[in-house]
């Protein structure tokens, strides 16, 4: 069976389903966890969800990947914006990368236009609400078969 | 039955498969109909697929969604970075929409980073290859359920 | 009896009356050309009215009106913050020439501040509903007076 | 009878028709006086104007206006570009506010296309010489039957 | 006994209580003059508050302040962001000098994020409501007692 | 009894009265500490004062204080600058915010003219030393007796 | 016989001779068309000239050059600022391709100063009058002579 | 004999050789008036010297100009970066205009290095300390002698 | 017989043919002598080839041809981008002025993309290797036929 | 014997000698340490290395070395160009401070050409390998000598 | 006898009176030295005028001026706008230094508008035409004396 | 014996030791090139010191490296941030270059932290006074031991 596919989450997500609804939904990170789960089992592959607070625990589970997972999905929060740091880890991982964000961070402030985190990703979702995850995961399985 | 989905391409994307198929791949307009009908109709859902060189085609069709379609995804091609026109008719759908690229234009010359669609897109979805095509429909399920 | 004038609207214009009314309202294009034809007859003027939501047609038309048309008044829609190539062809008129807005678009999106067609015509209005397109027949009247 | 529209007047423009005829014209603004007087008329109101070359003078008369003037017709003049203080002494006025510049400033030096005013504005006009100040008196005569 | 402090408001701020009082509050600059010289008492202190919507009132009147105040706390108002005038008179000025913003300006439009006061003032405060005031005055109390 | 109020401070802020003194002064964080509570006491409040130099700590210790705090009085110190993350926590906490800076940031190099956190906070306050600290208390206190 | 060389005319061209010869001059584009078939034929080979106000049909023949022709070289006219699109175009087109302008754009308005189009082409040439596009035909004839 | 020169000064200079000496000097607006007029004198020219922090009234002074000078001496002050109506003012005035500055303001602060007068100036001194009054008499002597 | 044309080569290209063929090709300067001085005989001219490392050099050599030369071919090199002197001394020219580059500079770095010199040159071309010298000429032929 | 000097490696820079060895080369930070030590012994000097990807630990090492270190040799990685909060603990060192980056950063992406440490920094060495830390050591035994 | 002061001339200067004369005026810069030599003798003092098209003549001049030269009154031409390098050895100077343009270059293109030398020089004068000179010897006595 | 090292040194570095020892310190060219002479040696290597104020020259001896260079040590001065030129001319060399700056340019004016050198450049070291120069060596001994 091959390595599990990380997903990393970045600040505030913790708070998923409990924070501004109406921009993030009601889902949590249990549902993502569990719904991905499944998607992936469809494929016959695994995931393992991370969340942190800390830049420098994502960094480090970043390099953890380099070993233990077979792709990375990754929703930086709002270390998108900011993390030169976290552009250089998924840098020296070598399996694919996508980057997921539950709203449409293009409609909100100026300052979330831009993610460090594109410039490495293969693909990037934004809008798709939690269900953005699984839609990773089904693009994830096809460019792990690819591979 | 509801009305159908309305997949809109705009220019050059009659050149998909034929050009530069290390950015684009080489599936064909065709294999993205086919492929979206079939998911469509998982969820008994049907589509119908444009494509146009001309902002003007783009535009009039837009306004014959306001009628005939239930959602819109678009591939505004290398409008999404130019055309205000396009961004004002979709201001005038009422549905759900989704924009779609099938490179990650994040990585691409600066003036790719820019979508005028995007303050309107409900979802964005890039560097997904012609899958993103498919996973747009996915979710374009989920939100007319909701609707 | 001098030639018409020519009132040019550009992308989306097709729809007034009948999206954003809060923006627009509710008055339609047939509305506007029987207040502006009005207008014209008490000064012993008349006008044609055209839209299109194509910039090529639009450039046709202005061409057309180097022959036919004694002045122009044109609310170019989108058009107004991207096309060079309408700025190129008013160049190419040699009579006066109106630019009308419905709405405010200083108060708008950042990209709605600027307008190609300022640098040629000669009186711009923004923000004063349909009746800007008869205040503008009426500052033609004098205009052509004075020629 | 209504309370009468004030028409304000900036910096500069006691000089109207008698400096730079070839950009302002060579009427005075007791022309415009009269002028808007008999427009206003037509329609069952009054005007008075003002004029100061100081921004302390034209926002104590915009505090007045809050009292006294049904709507405000405003020539900023030079402090379009560089007052805030008009800006929030207006945002203090309920009424209906019009923008009127001789001059198309669109044309002129770059530092003269930004208006502070016009964020507050409903209609902003320019370019169309003194008969702007009339074509907004009856946009008011419209505003105010509507409102 | 020391010289009063000044309390100096730019323009618009005679409308204080009295224009959108969801941006600056049902107080009036009459409160604020009596709230602050009770503070001031507090501490041994007397006051002297002025408005103008004059520049040019509120440079002379800081020249004044040379001679005649112990300490300045200004709300400069719309003046804040445009009058340089201000900012050099302050420079004239050896005393400690406050600044005050009754909304939090960081939080409106771009153009009210900065401040030539800020250049000279000792601190500032924003978004306290009409309490900055009397905050100010606590702060000049310490301040005169430190010098 | 309420709640108590939260005072967080941000990294290097553990130096406080030990290093620069000529800009942020010789009073320690206990100083603070002490004044604060102090100052709370009299309006039959309580506060409990966090430092760290960790970004995702600060971010952890807001969680928190959703459950935990009346309020929060934040000196982001460096974070203000650059931390996405910390106002997206903030975001998601319900009470009043107060952003408080020893020293007058505007008066320093460029980049400490723009916080992230004042797009959330109700107020803000820079340049009064340590002396702004019990300045919020005495703000948190009129703010949580409005609520 | 090799393939013709497509000569491509954007928007306004048709007008050439005919406008502004100040800046243009007075050759129609049946001369140019005349002067270039005479140059390409010194060299063993043919050209066919087209001309569109619209854009889609500039995309469209730039698609048909794929098949038919050996080079192309393009005066882009308005489009060379705006049209992402015909830049993507012409990406996919794999001959040699030369930008031709009639005026120097690098003296005119500043939004003249950039090209879209020159990021493909293999050179550029402005300000050499209708005689450009002659020698545009000399070199293309050296490039095709030299693949 | 010929109208005086007029030498206008902007905010804050009545405070000449109070405020700040080691930018401005020890010299006095009265001695600046005592020696222009000594130099204007050996020219058999007369000056007379105004000075106000109103901007209002320095431009009722120019205006005053049009028919009682002969040219303007003007140090704006502050006013130079901020007042496009002093600019409006001198374009309305006929006769040679000089800019003087008594410290060299391209050595401060950035927002100083930008002059609205400079537009209209014929010629600008700065830096030359108070002699560059003196300096700009002596060149407007030229220039009337030439006129 | 007429005065020859200057052909003046800026920084660097005394190593063409030598250096980065890739970009530059392997004819030398010599062989662009050559061919110039060939096309020039064909309509009756002559030409100089000048080349320098020496901004002053070249300065010099423009002031000559004021005197010397019917006009002027000049590849100015790196100077093209950072030289005002230049432009002056082309200022100072009254003939015919083109600009020749061998690569497409637009398609190089961002800092490559300004010209001081096509402020004043009638035709720029770049991209056209060292046969842009000769077409060129050939442009020059017909400029001095027309003068 | 003197204190040691802190060497303080920032994000990601564990992975040395493991990650893209075409930017970083092969030599891993224990080999970094060795060579620095052994520099460092000959001038009687010793080191200590870290490394962290938190930034607060990078924080907390530099609090720790304003007791403990002589100086700093720190390469912040990614944090070079994002974080204000280490350049605001190195402004709370008294000690030499030099900043080495193993690439050079001014041939890489544009954001990594800005540095906020170099502010701080009292010499910054890039692109010279890890060779540049044995260099740093060498510097830094002057600066202490001279100390 | 004082040592002279230097009057330094930059590129295209030696044409002073022979290009553009609407700009620059007819006098030579043989008439500016004659002029200036008697204004200097006037005030016992004597210059030396140099002019070079030179960077590098112009920057040894300076070094020579260290020893030689009482003051510097420098013209740059367009070295004004590029040169650091004559900056940097004005810089090393320690007389004083004035800068004279001949045109008012604040009304030029916007590249005229910033100038290297005036971070240096005590005074800078611009638009007097060849006049300035002399008044910047004026200057000149007056700053020597007080010396 | 390999060919020598050039040092190559720009304007103003004739005075080095001789003007601004608080930034460039008390150690003259001469005693650079004694200690690199003496670094050199102890690999078996040797240098030649150049030094210059015209840009001319030093692209001239750049040429020479190409021939009589093993690398390319350069402290470009003033010349660092507005010489494309001399970029180029380093693009031509192929062996190794490392740029060296006796002062930390990034703690200095803004325009000093541009380098157009940085783009060709191997390493670049800054601050590290005239030591950078010896550091400089030993690292082209490592880069030509590599090569």
């Amino acid at each position: 069976m091959p390595k599990p596919i990380f997903i990393l989450n970045g600040p505030n997500l913790n708070l998923l389903g409990k924070r501004q609804p109406e921009i993030y939904g009601r889902d949590t990170l249990e549902d993502v966890e569990r719904n991905c789960a499944a998607a992936a089992a469809d494929h016959g592959l695994s995931i393992r969800l991370f969340q942190s607070n800390h830049e420098g625990v994502i960094i480090d589970t970043i390099h953890q990947a380099r070993d233990e997972a077979s792709g990375i999905i990754i929703n930086p929060g709002a270390f998108t914006h900011t993390s030169v740091a976290i552009l250089d880890a998924l840098n020296a991982f070598d399996g694919p990368v996508l980057e997921c964000h539950i709203s449409n961070v293009h409609k909100r402030e100026a300052f979330r236009h831009h993610s460090y985190v594109s410039g490495r990703a293969d693909g990037v979702i934004a809008g798709f609400g939690v269900q953005g995850y699984v839609l990773c995961v089904l693009r994830m399985a096809t460019l792990l078969r690819a591979a």
